[in-house]
């Protein structure tokens, strides 16, 4: 219930943990390893539901991934476990939570993991992690960054789009 | 402070509201006017921040547009006003909250509002509104609906991506 | 009828209008604010039209925002007053000036301010212009230059493409 | 000089010529070989400066190839014999004309001709034909009909973006 | 080693495993889940190296997803462990083998898996397989099927992108 | 045949003919003339099937022109004869060689040339050739490289995706 729990942090509180971790250069965008060990964690155990490398043209104005593609993403991941317990299309109805911890480099490999936290009588309401692995394409070794944590929730519908109940597991 | 007010809507609340306003069919993309008169609202006073078309490379695997592709407008939009009160480059903190309220097509003419509603340290939020026009394209008359309502947090940035302080107005 | 007294200026007339505002330096895009200040306008009153914020993946190979992205942009803006003119469907026939006053540049909030200069018995001619903001993201003032002028005629269309009367105000 | 005759066609001349072709039925995109053996002409001889072939992600919100698109591709298209004029980088400065003659679909053959119409002190002045070929992969015979002509003018910059002088031939 | 042996596969022998599966109906494509219970696998043990879902904006004049869309992912897949072996980057040198066992659709969750089957000089041969996993969004089972084989070779490269020796295990 | 016999080069032969050309800088992209005279090869006598420009938004994490774009556009010029030759719709069954002799950068003139040298009973192997112009926009000659060479086999198929009999000529 970890993602729940992030929910009661306040605004000053996350922007505490966000300024305690230095982003990096945007000059040296392909050697952005981190050198505070305390970032490199290892990725979760089981299987991401999606893994995808962000490319040039995802980036924004200033060179560095866009924010909206990451709630792509993670819009995306979160509606595969949505989908499979609803057992068939659902729709996003609300962004519950949504901390970028880290920033994203063009060329990272960002895998996205996806829990179901909770199923109301047509919602389900799923945490996404987003982790980064970037380093070793520029020689290093490679690292591992938790870079973004999200709760969304999204509805089950039927083919005209309108709310149904989600079945019984 | 509308926004703000939002937030205290509870999950359930939120479904809701989502369900008293029956979504509309998808194989009718282009004639979908909503017939619910309490939906057909004005748009905002004032000058919007984006206006923008979305395309059929922006809807997802159902024809719709892409929860993400809006999730980005916002991000874009949001980021405005925080740029100007910062007076210089600013980073996405978090995604407060996120409520879509009504699906967006392609073709629709988009506009996005966004206030700053808190100013920290180093941190500036800001309540994003979403209003689809449509239905003039199909012959009918043109109905404006609003569709999405955000808050996010912005933090002001220097040239090397660490947090600054938000200078005095 | 500014639109239509542009068409007047000749070839070598553009020319000259164009080498009165040096163009600014391409290592320097998100410095570019120009120093002559009879560049700074003030945005039209009213409402625009369109108002985007091109991206990297919108430059072309010189890493400039590509003539043919704003191009499709105008093109977009003069069609939605033509579409609300003519109650419907409307495809563009001709482009009949389009001047490119000043580059665009990644970043740019870019405002598009369309109206309508002459309706036929099925055409619609309608003159487009595209200002942009910048500056204020690189820690300057924020500085409005007027960057292309166009006017394009569009045809009323029925659902099967075929040219239809534009219906009377 | 082709090219520059046709800008003599009046507005009203210009709808004529585009009446006089009936655009063919939307819902039969796949389909839509022309019965009007006018319409089939020969590519030109020589070589194309362009050729390719439209995607779903370049139709707009009526499932037509974008005017702008092919906006797009005119403007690359032109300033290829520019920049050999010109033995450096060229901007776009003005469309002097666009006409669209006939719609483009997606996965038609789409060729770009052009030829250099006049050369000023720092600007080439271009004239773009373009042409689509299709019908083959739906079954039937291939035809090739001109869907495109246009006027650009460009002018010679040097590595700051200041015009400069098209060196002689 | 199946990779290299699947090589050994004459053209008309990779024509009748073509033919033995047949395709499915391009109008059903959101419900074409094979009944030929022999087509559905398991998705191999260990981690997926990409786990991506294909857009409307990647399917081609047809509506089915591109084969240079597969492609892309698959030579961006097979440079990932070919960049971890090299500790560095690599380019693309060769596609030794590449075969399209079953069309993907819009919305299928691609999983591509990637081992390296060779280590040279200065080159590194990668396996790539490809499993897509749909219907379960259409309101059926989950199955998963084999959509495509492929090899690969890559060349360890410096940063002048002069080919450099793989380094010792 | 020239595509066959290429076919018979070894590994360790393509890796020979790769190192032979060393590849350019990455920091000098626009000006990365070869000045090994013997690189500069003449384009092809006859059409090309596809000639295009990349854009910044096709590179790689590294700056490159990606493989996987380049595939695309060989997969796309190799359908047309074979669309041509089976007069009706193909898909692609199989790439059976494809080597990346060249990199390619943003900006080039590619042209691409494709002929078929297998016909069988339902399918085709056409042989594609890519070649790059480049050099000019920066002020020196325009050189001309054969970047790829590729075989790839189409299938005929029916509207039902089935594979059908390629006609006689």
């Amino acid at each position: 219930m970890q993602g729940l729990e992030k929910q009661k942090l306040t605004l000053d509180e996350r922007i505490i943990v966000f300024l305690q971790y230095p982003i990096h250069e945007l000059n040296t965008t392909m050697h952005n390893i981190p050198n505070d060990p305390t970032l490199n964690v290892s990725l979760p155990e089981g299987q991401p539901i999606l893994r995808v490398v962000p490319m040039p043209s995802d980036t924004n104005y200033a060179g560095d991934i866009f924010g909206g593609w990451i709630m792509s993403q993670v819009d995306m991941a979160g509606s595969i476990p949505a989908i499979r317990r609803a057992r068939g299309r659902v729709a996003t109805v609300a962004v519950n939570s949504f901390v970028f911890k880290q920033p994203v480099f063009v060329g990272d490999i960002v895998s996205l993991y996806a829990d179901i936290i909770k199923v109301g009588h047509t919602s389900i309401t799923v945490d996404v992690s987003v982790y980064a692995q970037r380093g070793v394409r520029e020689g290093g070794n490679e690292v591992c960054i938790k870079v973004t944590e999200a709760v969304l929730t999204y509805v089950a519908i039927d083919n005209n789009r309108r709310p149904k109940v989600v079945p019984q597991e």
